[in-house]
């Protein structure tokens, strides 16, 4: 962020002071954190229901709360109020409140396996799994209920490591050591001018999408019209799902992802839609039953789903078991250079001076030292909060006994501790794999007449809130090491964090809920891990029988490419190491979304890749600057037109005028039709 | 364009080679012009047919007539076959013949009052006019014929006058002088780095603009379908045309305009469509009967076409004079300072030092009377041809009697006389005003039973095309003596021009007119100028009583209007210079133009106004460099996918898809339809 001139370091805030950790929780950091939670609970739903692809919202969370604390001090300065300056403490405490609570509205599941709980979700996937006892319909009050009890738990499982891992273990967070120097710049006079720069092009684009999307409801007025539906590439082709359905948010997300993830999601599109899904639609009525619903999974949709799973399965199973060894690894070379001098690999990565470096360790290592949080407190926190989820869990869900649960609880601090290792190796959050996993564990042990599709399901998210929420902490704490800011305001902030994400994420969730058709593949809103969580419920509590014809032969198909992507990917990596080629294997995540969505928001992404690489061959020093802020401002924009448009859906009203697309003949038709009135 | 640093008028060329006349006009050139001449034809034309409104192409004919001979230079010399370098002289050659052929598709009236004889146009005028006598079938013979009798005349009716206007009068001629400079700089090394950047700019736009023409094709799929359809502002604001139609075409017209030209057709648009036509249409019944055709001019349309004429003929009425009167008073004024030193105003308007000004001028006087055309060519043309005409005119059209083409001929080379110096004042040709005004005098003189309306529309095309050649003819030798190119080879190539131009019109014409319904109103091409000028004939051949109720009240006020506006605009621009105001009166007959048409195209023109606004405020220079590039591009690329789309319209081809806008309900009711097939 520029920081080259003016910052080296903690050099560049010697003499500037560092507040107690009461004061860097002040009144004006929660209010700032609670609003800007909510606007990124928003965005984080809306992605949920529409692709699931959630890219990193850090920036602009960093860059929002800055702008909004800033805004507020420069106008209580100007009347002689401020009695507090703005530090960045302050300020990772915000940011940390925030990415808190919007990873709750990841981890709450409100787009898988929460929705695939659902009758409706259930009735869509069929495969003998939709009995009652294997649904459950959904109701603000148990979704809170489960969510407290299951989030807060993630907060202790690992809290007392904290100090191994940072300190000890100098792990990387990447995403964390990021959004630190983007704090620790924007406390600068540079950044702050860089930032302001910044925060003027996010709210441009902010306005620009936000406009669009008010702009493209007017001409929704019906089932096929709008923006959403343009045949860009023509009808066959839009038949096939591709087409760039003018979403400014996943122009912005393509913007922010890498551009490998965007082509292999374009790959993977291609692959399925426009090869393996048009070759299987001609087995029709061979290989499954012709009269079946569209939905269901015994049919075309079964070969979608299953495939996606099996991919992604693959690739989680491979990074799971890639991570451990990476651990192990990591952890015995550790152990083995406990007695050497640490500093000979730089934590941050930068080329500072040594005699800074040791400088900058000593400061931080003072301040994360300063207040502590003692180990009596996690573990007893962790054991207590464990019973109780144990308890109210296996009550609201009656498939899942206390046993069941009780196993998860032991086993999941092991993969907390794992991801949150991993994630500090490579930035990478593998909740969702071992969610997934424990699916397929749990819903097996059940076995489908007991009810082991739901028991599946809630075990994930049991698993999931504990392993990302841990992962989340700990990527928080780096950003606190590096800032300054004092582990126990960076911990309450957390909590206060998860607190509203638990409040919020459901509550969201059925504002959508009643507004839309959530899950429906045809509509605005197709939510589509909520099918595929349902699919390996089903899975693990079926076996392969619940998959059509040849299909498990293509998941094992699939599931191996996977793997086989992988090593090559690993293998090119570290011993092809002269033109890097394997920054050009696909993502075999990626490749497998679209199996189940087509084409069209891969299409959005690489033409946001697309205009990220013009940008950036213009101006590399312009689009490093400024593509972070205008693809948020992009995503920000368009998510919250959401919120005016479920409202006036709430509301019954309807956009007046249809923009539909009809083949030349159909249109004669329609004249002919309208004419003859 | 940034001739500050390396060019002072001719000193920047003191050592350069001026050509023989015989060697200007080479083979390169005559084949560059035709292509070109082509291009700029089919733009023109495509003008003409949509709005009539044709903005100055001369920078585009400049840049792109530099541009195709430079790399045919540039290959030549690498191959090392160039025997003679390119000139400017050369450039200024291709740039006449240019704009002397694209002058002849204005001139020629294809849009205009050709079109308006043809039975279809007048069939949808009716009022009386529609017999036998008063139309004429169009065919490609007598079209061509009639145009090489009437264009050469112009050209020789005031070539003797040249010495006295550009030497003694010292005409600024705004655009001639404005693309000398361009030629000029073209061909410094700085500006010729700059034409390169330009034609880049020029040529992505082209490519941008033409794609976008073909994407758009694909969605045109029947009446009322595509992006020409979409109702952007609502389909209530779309029935009174207020809509952007995405036509690159006008979004590039409208950054070549003046501002307050196209704020003035926004706010005609916003007063005739928004305000007296829907109080107009109350009336229906009781102003005019409710059963006419929609396009009857007894009707609705009838307030629309006489209303645009009033304002128009007030406009061009007050012109005229006002023109006359400013001749005769700086003609007086030439005479009494006919003894004094006749330099102390710059006739370039730059702030060059009077030595170089001196040494300018008497290099360009040099040149400009090396090859010498003897006056006795040019009475002696002028009578020849003007005999042809009279014989030839009158046979083709019978209600024109030889005396009224005598009469034409004798009054025409004083008008142009008058259009060419008031042109050379104020850079501002009103042929057309001319013109109009020659069909009242002509059209009544014949009278309706005897062909009134179709001799009214010949004598406009006399007319037009003396008085717009002659003032083209100036304007070109202007740049002609800026440039050192001789007047022979300027004049020749003015009827090289002029004779493709004859050719190449109605065969474009041709063209169009078998692939589109021309002059249909809700069509692609509604040409509005063919009702228009019928309109006024059949105004001038039966008087008033072709109107229909309160018509000749409302005609009235806009005449009185039209010409208080432009009595308002001169008083201020004399009498108060301090402010300014004059700047933000609105041009009477940009307010007339939307009467008929409506005000999609001026919401086109208000976005490129928009846009460059935007862009000056960002970067004076770079938008000043690049935004006529930019906007040539944009016409250049559309109008050119006119080609292959009317093409496509000739071969039968349809566009596949149609995107139709529909409102709500009607939209339920169509999905019911298709639903029940």
């Amino acid at each position: 962020m520029g920081d080259e001139d003016n910052l080296k370091g903690e050099q560049a805030f010697k003499n500037s002071y560092v507040p107690k950790w009461t004061n860097q929780i002040t009144i004006r950091s929660v209010i700032t954190s609670f609003i800007l939670s909510i606007v990124f609970n928003f965005i984080v739903c809306k992605l949920n229901f529409s692709t699931g692809i959630i890219p990193s919202l850090n920036v602009a969370a960093g860059l929002l709360g800055f702008a909004v604390i800033k805004a507020y001090t420069a106008l209580l300065h100007k009347c002689g109020l401020l009695k507090q300056p703005f530090t960045r403490q302050e300020n990772t405490v915000i940011q940390t409140c925030i990415v808190a609570s919007s990873g709750i509205a990841f981890s709450s599941g409100t787009g898988s396996y929460l929705l695939a709980m659902s009758p409706y979700i259930s009735g869509q996937v069929g495969g003998g799994g939709d009995m009652p006892i294997n649904t459950k319909v959904l109701s603000l009050g148990w979704m809170m209920g489960f969510l407290f009890v299951v989030s807060f738990v993630g907060l202790f499982s690992i809290m007392p490591l904290r100090k191994l891992m940072i300190l000890k273990y100098k792990l990387t967070y990447p995403s964390g050591t990021a959004t630190a120097h983007l704090l620790n710049s924007l406390h600068t006079p540079k950044g702050a001018k860089l930032a302001k720069k910044q925060v003027a092009m996010l709210f441009k684009s902010f306005l620009g999408s936000f406009s669009f999307g008010f702009f493209q409801w007017f001409f929704n007025g019906g089932d096929g019209c709008g923006f959403s539906s343009f045949p860009t590439f023509g009808l066959q082709a839009f038949k096939q799902k591709f087409y760039f359905d003018f979403s400014c948010t996943y122009v912005g997300v393509g913007m922010i992802c890498p551009y490998i993830i965007n082509i292999s999601l374009l790959l993977g599109s291609i692959i399925s839609w426009g090869v393996m899904w048009p070759l299987i639609e001609q087995k029709k009525g061979v290989w499954y039953s012709a009269g079946l619903s569209p939905t269901s999974l015994s049919g075309i949709q079964g070969y979608r789903v299953f495939g996606a799973i099996a991919m992604m399965l693959g690739d989680g199973l491979y990074h799971c078991i890639s991570m451990l060894l990476q651990v192990a690894y990591s952890l015995k070379l550790q152990y083995s250079q406990k007695n050497e001098v640490a500093s000979s690999v730089n934590p941050e990565g930068d080329d500072y001076q040594i005699a800074e470096v040791d400088y900058d360790v000593e400061r931080r290592t003072e301040y994360f030292l300063k207040d502590q949080i003692p180990n009596w407190v996690a573990c007893s926190g962790y054991v207590v909060l464990a019973a109780v989820s144990i308890v109210t869990v296996s009550h609201i869900f009656p498939p899942l006994k206390w046993y069941h649960v009780l196993v998860a609880y032991l086993i999941a601090p092991v993969l907390a501790f794992c991801n949150a290792y991993g994630c500090g190796l490579t930035d990478w959050s593998l909740a969702s794999n071992y969610g997934k996993i424990a699916i397929i564990i749990f819903s097996s042990w059940v076995g489908l007449p007991n009810g082991g599709v739901l028991a599946g399901l809630v075990s994930c998210g049991v698993m999931m809130s504990i392993v990302s929420t841990a992962s989340d902490l700990m990527q928080d704490f780096k950003t606190g090491y590096l800032t300054l800011a004092s582990p126990r305001s960076m911990f309450l902030s957390q909590v206060i964090g998860t607190a509203m994400g638990c409040i919020m994420s459901p509550l969201i969730f059925w504002f959508f809920y009643n507004a839309y058709k959530l899950g429906d593949p045809t509509g605005a809103y197709p939510a589509p891990y909520a099918q595929v969580y349902r699919g390996i419920a089903l899975l693990g509590a079926k076996g392969f029988s619940s998959l059509p014809k040849h299909c498990l032969t293509l998941a094992i198909i699939l599931f191996c490419t996977s793997v086989l992507i992988n090593m090559i990917h690993d293998l090119l990596m570290h011993y092809e190491t002269k033109y890097k080629i394997h920054r050009y294997i696909p993502n075999p995540m990626a490749l497998a979304i679209p199996f189940y969505l087509g084409g069209y928001f891969a299409i959005d992404m690489c033409i946001g890749s697309l205009i990220l690489f013009i940008w950036e061959k213009k101006s590399k020093q312009n689009s490093k600057d400024f593509a972070p802020a205008l693809a948020s401002g992009l995503i920000c924009g368009d998510s919250l037109w959401s919120v005016p448009a479920a409202i006036l859906s709430l509301a019954g009203a309807q956009s007046p005028i249809c923009m539909k697309f009809l083949s030349a003949p159909m249109n004669l038709k329609v004249d002919k039709f309208l004419s003859g009135e």
